[in-house]
């Protein structure tokens, strides 16, 4: 589960039900969260954050202790006082009005609360150790990246470019070339005070077939609802996706051939996905995100106290685009799912164990 | 939840935590049920089921009772006999592989079993009761309908065109012309042996603001959960959705403006939801199915007992396309999202008042 | 999950997660029914039930498929006319006052309705199904019996006396001469148009070391909830229960020692349980039943829509003891409670595989 | 729900679900906390705590804002050192062989760790904010106290006396001259490095008729599931508990009466429970708790490694009784499990308006 606030006193996670055993160290989960940081280049909001997560509990001599693991940052960077002025006239596109309405009043509205994108901060620390045990168990790998920007799509490239090259430039996308074309449209969008939206593509490789459960927790299910809680995300696709919608049947079907001693299928039309159940080929899936809600030009709104109409220019320091910083977010969520449906399915034990130094000193 | 098979003895629903003192019967329920109802035209499969729905408990003179309700109907026309060779040979675009391999052959596999799309019909049983209750209450309207099958989009239409047309052709359309299009299309595919996908949209109108719990069980994230459970579903977008990703943040942001007494948006390109959280706009959603994996041509399988590759015709009676009987399938599931939210958002009380025909008895 | 009232159509239960593989039988879980139903001897209540459960999900060729199993009796000797009058006077000692104030009139009065003891039949059925997975895949023996009726106290007694005793007297006690002496006080106080209370003890052998999950899911945590989730129920206490609260540490510290190659203590005060886990020791513990509300003598009781106070003499037919019939109930309860913490703690695989009949006739 | 462990690094606890609107600040907690706070007696262990609590999350200017609360103290005074003995050779009557055992030597077997009665903080903290909740919307009151230590039980006392008197002695119990004779009876098996266990008594006032939920989240299920997850719990009891299983029905059953407006029960042997919900009468239950395992005097214990039998004398610094500092945290279980089921129930409403000053200057 996930706590904290954009301005509030810290982000964190409590993890429940992990493996006992596992080996984690703060400086695995700040690498993946120093991949989600602001403040790390042009394209990306000017916060700069600390950003030092500290386990506070559930690891112990450096292993899982199988207790609840809670991870925290705490938020230093605050800056809030631009957020007075949107207390009673919401900014478009944002959770203020429905935030406002919902608690009447008493929600957290400084930059966003509780609805900020700050909150992935704790998807991406839990995360963290969720890859560290699907890699450590099962030796699932999870690559996201970004699939298009402002209109401008990826080229062409395989999986281990987009495994190399994502994380070498600034917007994390598999090609080089579409990458600069890319900043160019965030940066030319930036100067003009607007933002711009784009798709995620995430692919799952090692996934052992049977991972989920029919018919409320199938793997798409789980997927889609915590894909879903990513603030801007508006729409999801597996496999062919919208696509099949056009499709027929014959066209559609992936047939299943004998690869080596394994069963595998010609196509992956069905992005990895058969019944809700893994096939045993990598899962796929794309996620659109809209243009950031936060832009320079003046907007419309209504002030929610005197009920009168309002222009906007919305405070504070945003970024012009969220996905790249959203692509490390999209495995974070990616891993929890996975991790909590391998450990459903009885494919992780409740302890691991192997020749880990603490099992050595103990004995 | 939901329980039985698709050539089992039954397809039942439990539901739990629904309100005492709402007034329900079998025949409600029976009228949704019959929307989803195959044989009932040549677009759908020819498999005639009674399908008649029997309240097992949880309702008393006419009334929820606040217990749980038990819902089922009995499977009468069942003929299992041809399923007998996809034992060992999964049909492609099935679950038979996926759950073949998670059960270690123990699940059923007769037409599909527990990952029919027969199992959609508990969707609906409780969705009837949902609805109801959101209706009831709230005056909450859900209405979906077929936006597109096999490539052919329905023409432009109204809302009111959407509630009055749709359930009048077969194809679950808004536009009738459109209709006649898809109908052709899809008994063409049919001759041909093959089916078609399509795209089904949802509307649901006076959703109170600030329904949803942040940040896992928001709305967007709840009803993608629901949704993805619907077998052969492959995308969702909510609102401008995917082309969202395609937009500029000016482009995109709804604009607060002021309607009579009520904050309305000047555009809905957020499907009604900010925050994971319902705006009071109309909540608008597009679900993206595949054409139907059963299909009368010849496919490649492999026979997971001899592991060798092998031919497969799908023995069974199928929809060419599984969109018309999916509509009332997606209205159902909204509603049961919707219900759970606003239920737990304190909206709906957990005894329903008012001059209900047995307090006066009782009294 | 349970569903159903006492004069409804049935009562039953939906089993969700078992695992695959199980093989069971009606004819296995009507047994443990029949060790409930009523109508079987002098000291219990006369309602003649036939109580024929059906199973109508989940189960395939006699083996659990992983899906939801739902287990169902129809309720079929119905006499309700008696209770016409309870419904505005409450019955002392019944739930009836408070169900009618929570659900304000619309609960379904007759016969106790959801309040009834009848409910117990559903964790019956499904403690059945829980009895045999525990036995067949860890062993698991769970012995419960009567211990005291109406202040009589079962003679000294082995645990094998109580395996081999307990179900060949009426009221379920493993000593022979105690059960003459309970049987007359019970029809003594019958006589009277009065009720007894008692004690059912309790005890699982063979349940592994680590069953339960610190700390909201202990195992004592679990085991508590679950029982007080039969009516009548009004204490309980693991191993030395309240009398641990009179001794000293250096008296109910169970001290350890090597007894073949397995850690065992030389005492049980804890009742197999320390920090919310087993010890690999007997699960023990005692359930105290308050005497049956229902008597035949006159009680003073409240109209509740007059708000006049007066009398009731309690129609229908009842246990002048509810304790014998508890005893199966008490060992079903128990059993769910296993399953679920041994399939959580990893102990029990999510498909059972071994020779089955299945297995080799599909492969 | 809660985190950390006796020797890490913190005891924390998120709450999620609070209403937003409770004004509720840190030093309310903090007061509820010292109650519980060791070493403020000869009676208690010696370990000093600042037990400094901290609102990390969910309160914003004074009021809670209905996102989770995240309470944690940091653990100050650790000496861990004496702990390393105990690595391999577990002290009878507590965890530490079990939790070895399932969690293969990976817990934390400082102090006892996870299951450390450190660990109830966590629950007092919470119950802090549950408290206040109830107090605030429904009136409320949970009243618990020291009945017996080492078999000296309270005398005679009303409830306005507990309520008075409790908490000005260093046992907490309602009657001065037990109090004494408690105190005598606990130092001197602490001279005796022995230790002694004890009954605490709880009442809760003003609980609104129908609290619960039938048939797994009744109010005693819960109550009980909760009392049972604090360590050295071993036996709990509602209403007239054991003895009602000594009583006829006629003896037993809380006979109805007018008072004034209400419903009331001449007799409360129910415990103000029946059928699982309140009914308007005081809930009242016992609760027992062992003497604590931690004694000065050698025991024998087993050595999980060598596996040959082993004396130990268990180091650290512990309670002579528990029983004190468990009043606060009964009163603070049963604080949450009551905030969880209002909650449900409907009977606080997900917001709490009235003229908060936050609202004041908001609006």
């Amino acid at each position: 589960m996930s706590f904290g606030e954009s301005h509030g006193k810290c982000v964190g996670a409590v993890i429940d039900g992990c493996p006992a055993g596992l080996p984690i160290t703060e400086e695995e989960i700040q690498r993946e969260l120093d991949l989600r940081k602001p403040g790390t280049s042009l394209v990306t909001t000017m916060r700069m954050e600390g950003d030092r997560v500290e386990i506070l509990s559930g690891v112990f001599e450096g292993f899982t202790t199988g207790a609840p693991i809670c991870l925290m940052i705490r938020n230093a960077d605050i800056d809030s006082s631009s957020y007075q002025n949107i207390l009673n006239t919401p900014r478009p596109g944002h959770a203020d009005y429905t935030a406002f309405k919902k608690y009447r009043g008493f929600s957290d509205y400084r930059g966003g609360g509780r609805f900020s994108g700050r909150i992935t901060a704790s998807y991406v620390m839990a995360g963290a150790v969720a890859k560290k045990l699907l890699r450590h168990v099962l030796n699932i790998e999870i690559i996201a990246y970004t699939l298009e920007i402002g209109g401008i799509r990826a080229g062409p490239f395989t999986l281990d470019e987009a495994r190399a090259v994502r994380y070498s430039n600034e917007v994390r996308t598999p090609d080089i070339d579409s990458a600069e074309l890319m900043k160019q449209k965030i940066l030319e969008e930036k100067a003009r005070g607007d933002s711009v939206g784009g798709i995620v593509e995430c692919v799952a490789l090692n996934v052992p077939v049977g991972v989920g459960e029919p018919v409320f927790s199938s793997l798409d299910s789980e997927l889609s609802k915590a894909l879903l809680s990513i603030p801007a995300v508006k729409g999801l696709e597996f496999g062919a996706g919208f696509e099949a919608a056009r499709k027929k049947g014959s066209e559609n079907n992936d047939q299943y051939v004998i690869e080596g001693v394994e069963v595998k299928t010609t196509t992956n039309y069905s992005g990895g996905i058969l019944g809700g159940l893994s096939n045993g080929m990598p899962i796929q899936f794309r996620v659109a995100f809209k243009p950031a809600a936060s832009i320079g030009k003046p907007q419309k709104t209504v002030n929610v106290v005197t009920m009168k109409e309002s222009d906007i220019v919305v405070p504070g320091r945003h970024d012009p685009s969220v996905v790249p910083r959203a692509v490390p977010v999209v495995e974070s969520v990616t891993a929890l799912v996975l991790a909590d449906l391998t450990i459903r399915g009885g494919l992780i034990p409740p302890v691991l164990e192997g020749n880990s130094p603490l099992r050595q000193t103990r004995s």
